[in-house]
């Protein structure tokens, strides 16, 4: 047995409880290398000796590792525990003292006490829905008395710094399609006051930008969105400000005698608030995004009070943080409890591009956008680099990295403002379409970037942030239907969200899985393929593309 | 290569800051089997490919694996990295997507940004100084007239209910004889209003128990203490009350309809405070302390007072957290941060037996009483369950279990009110003297329980709290001043708390060691060994147990 490889530690992702009485147990082995695992359990107070057992179950494999997973019922809340392993050829006992030949008394891992305060819980209406991001310059031009000046033609080809027109009064205008396609959630890229297309650089955070509407019509697209049973999510940018914000303007005309001097890293005075900034900004000198100092008790307070502000004043439903790993962890917590305080299901999510799981234990964010899982879809997809065995240890890797609890909300998008779009990536439609039946059809909660769905293109930003077509003949009508059949079956299926997940069959590059009893076949081949499937009783077969 | 032995991850214990500007990265791998491993790294926001490398260090090693740790210096804060490791047969590459056998461009590990407010910080004044505990019962008797009816003589056998009269006036009176010893923290087991002789069922957390004393004793006391630069720590047992307390008196009292019902978890009502209890207990039923529910915020605010009040009213140095692994994150969370708020080093300490991770992340805890190390210490000294490269292997593996931040701090103790005495259970009294040589010239924040300086012996509880032996003439004097002598080397050597360390020598029972610089060699055998030691430039020898 490869006893290096045997890992289990009581802290996530290994040991969380998963209910006021449910402690659920993950264990890692070297692949194909156990027979079986089984966990001996019981309560921690207890006299030694009196633990019983139960198997566990192999639930994934990535390319290195087996995990096998169990979920244990404690009456008392208060779990000692160990295992017992065996390859036929050994058997060996783990605690966490280490390994032993012989079944441990003392030394045993140990989770203490379920409290209720410690229990993760995620908004019950994420679960079936479908989330649609909004580029709100690009999406539709509703009133076009707000256009900033110097707009371009809708349809152009973006540049860096274009401006065509769209606002939340043409979202507005939208609800409707959105809501015909099945969409339960939007979000929106950042809304307030800003010189850029893109918001990125706030200069209010309470006001909207005036070319994209006001507080009234902000009001109005929410309410109108929750008519039509669409969340409605913000983007909020607390890792840097605009170089407008009033707060840097006034250390810009005060200097050291600013009181929010200590709202920013100013290396010197005077600031030069320019090329080769002499203070720190987002990446690197980015000089119309000063980095905002949230450890400063002030400014920290300034920023939760605006996170407040909008659930309160507009009653949207959570925020999407923009930059969100460069803010301390602390600062998050505080969000969090302020934010729920007010809508106990807003739903937070962190921009977060890497592991994250510093993140999401449960008193920080709820969900990220989970690009670690694009990459594992574009790779099988879009780039040919991993066959379905590659593409299935990938997945089941990112599931095991986080706690079950997180996977109903994790934002699984193919793309975002910040990446070339799915369909560019993707060597021909019929590939974006499997993708998109993946993503569909995979425990989490599926992100669609505006236009994805109509089948437009586009390459790295700025490219990627085109104008709608919403000319029904520059739409791909027969992608727009399978995601509509998809959003659909998601609602009908809402428990696809929550990760009753096995892998079916994997054959080149075929790959077949089996999601809350749903079983999907993907032949992400160039050829027809017969395939023999088993362990799995087929009451009705459907081909998605083709819909027969 | 075993691949499935590497581990790395971007989150504790394997990459934390250690300073503003310092990342710490650890990499695991199985022993023996690498031959280097180095870390390219360079800003996140840099162009790809202009990572720089460096060379790990083998820090550590346990029975299975090694532990390669560098310390990273970043301007920028922010970090994307990589490894490349090499067993000389075969190079590979090993970042945040897996193993690659060409230098990885995506996927890479990150480390987003050292946020200011996530640094771990804990009280400059640990290093150095030797803490000692007292349970005041049995300590010293320093006023009579306080003494509860049916007091025992000093010096007979404790039974579970016993008093013997001890007091702070006692503590007060003998803080002559710590300080003499070197003493530089006592921490005293409970001392508020309780019915029993170890108070761990408060009756009231505002008041000092009057066999003990009261408020301005305790004052005194604390300045007394300070006066001589020792600090105090009090224990704050907040996960259950006693009967008495008045919250579950009244509910006791006016069941259901009690305001404070919701503070404790009542089954059914009327309270049956007797033998099999109808609410929630600390462990199994033990009426006399119902457990408190502290995710209740009107609850949750009272003990976090308390936990403000005796620092602020009194100057107390810290809180010992009694059973603190039963209750949840975020109340330790807030106590930290409240405490700390009145006192910036405070001095926070966890009871928690088994692996402590979850606490010592920098938002909770600053340290916890270190029974595991207890547990490697006796199988070496005391049990001879192991040799000098097991147990070697069993510290480190300790070390490497935590953060390089959190191990001054961390509590090594021999034993204390809840375990038999070192002596007790070593087969002679030279090797409870060689298990406190090691104690004393460990990392971490040594703990003398009350006597074992002086050689008293003691069996698992009630025995282990017998009374304190003033008398010289039972006094081991010859160990009572290796202690002094070896608490004073720590105070003149205050880095050997740091966890510079490591292993100079094993053979069969005899290990040497070297921390800060200074190298100790351990003969845990019967007999004269003669040795050939390397790697090392001695500058003079001591024999710590000789002095000569």
């Amino acid at each position: 047995m490869n006893r290096e490889a045997i890992y289990h530690r009581t802290m996530l992702p290994f040991a969380y409880p998963v209910g006021e009485h449910e402690l659920r147990l993950v264990l890692r082995a070297a692949k194909d290398d156990i027979y079986f695992s089984e966990v001996f359990y019981g309560d921690r107070y207890a006299e030694p000796g009196s633990e019983v057992s139960t198997l566990m179950r192999k639930e994934a494999s990535d390319s290195l590792f087996d995990y096998y997973t169990v979920t244990l019922y404690t009456e008392e809340k208060r779990v000692r525990y160990f295992f017992h392993l065996s390859d036929r050829r050994e058997d060996i006992w783990y605690s966490e003292k280490g390994f032993s030949v012989a079944r441990p008394k003392e030394g045993l891992f140990q989770y203490p006490y379920i409290c209720p305060a410690d229990l993760f819980s995620e908004p019950e209406w994420i679960r079936g829905r479908t989330m649609y991001q909004i580029f709100p310059d690009r999406f539709c031009n509703g009133d076009r008395d707000n256009d900033p000046e110097g707009c371009l033609k809708w349809g152009e080809t973006p540049k860096a710094d274009s401006f065509f027109g769209g606002d939340l009064k043409g979202i507005i205008d939208r609800l409707d399609y959105l809501a015909d396609l099945g969409i339960g959630v939007i979000y929106l890229t950042p809304i307030f006051k800003s010189p850029s297309n893109h918001k990125y650089d706030t200069a209010d955070y309470y006001s909207i930008d005036p070319a994209f509407g006001d507080r009234d019509i902000l009001k109005r697209l929410v309410s109108e969105a929750h008519r039509r049973d669409i969340k409605v999510i913000l983007d909020g940018v607390f890792n840097h400000c605009g170089k407008d914000f009033f707060a840097f303007q006034d250390v810009v005309k005060h200097g050291a005698s600013s009181p929010y001097k200590d709202w920013f890293n100013i290396h010197s005075f005077p600031v030069r608030a320019g090329k080769d900034p002499n203070y720190e900004t987002f990446a690197s000198g980015v000089y119309t995004m000063p980095k905002l100092m949230t450890h400063n008790p002030e400014l920290r307070e300034y920023l939760i009070k605006v996170g407040e502000h909008w659930v309160r004043e507009v009653d949207i439903d959570g925020w999407r943080l923009d930059v969100a790993n460069e803010i301390d962890h602390d600062f998050w917590r505080e969000f969090r409890k302020r934010v729920k305080a007010i809508k106990p299901d807003a739903f937070i999510i962190g921009e977060v591009w890497h592991d994250s799981l510093e993140w999401l234990r449960g008193d920080q964010f709820d969900s990220v956008m989970n690009y670690p899982w694009r990459e594992a879809v574009l790779d099988f997809f879009a780039r040919g680099e991993i066959d379905a065995v590659g593409f299935d240890e990938r997945v089941a890797g990112l599931r095991m990295a986080h706690s079950s609890n997180i996977w109903p909300g994790l934002v699984n998008l193919l793309g975002s403002h910040d990446t070339a779009r799915v369909l560019t990536l993707c060597s021909d439609r019929r590939r974006a379409a499997l993708a998109a039946v993946f993503q569909m059809t995979y425990p989490g909660l599926p992100m669609i970037y505006y236009g994805d769905e109509i089948g437009m293109e586009g390459g790295d930003d700025p490219d990627c942030r085109r104008t709608f077509i919403w000319d029904e003949e520059g739409q791909d009508n027969k992608l727009l239907n399978l995601y509509r059949q998809l959003i659909k079956l998601r609602r009908i299926f809402p428990h696809l969200s929550d990760g009753d997940y096995r892998t079916w069959h994997t054959e080149g590059n075929v790959y077949a899985y089996i999601n809350d009893g749903i079983g999907v076949v993907i032949n992400n081949s160039d050829e027809d393929i017969s395939l023999r499937l088993d362990n799995f009783t087929i009451h009705r077969t459907v081909d998605i593309l083709s819909r027969k």
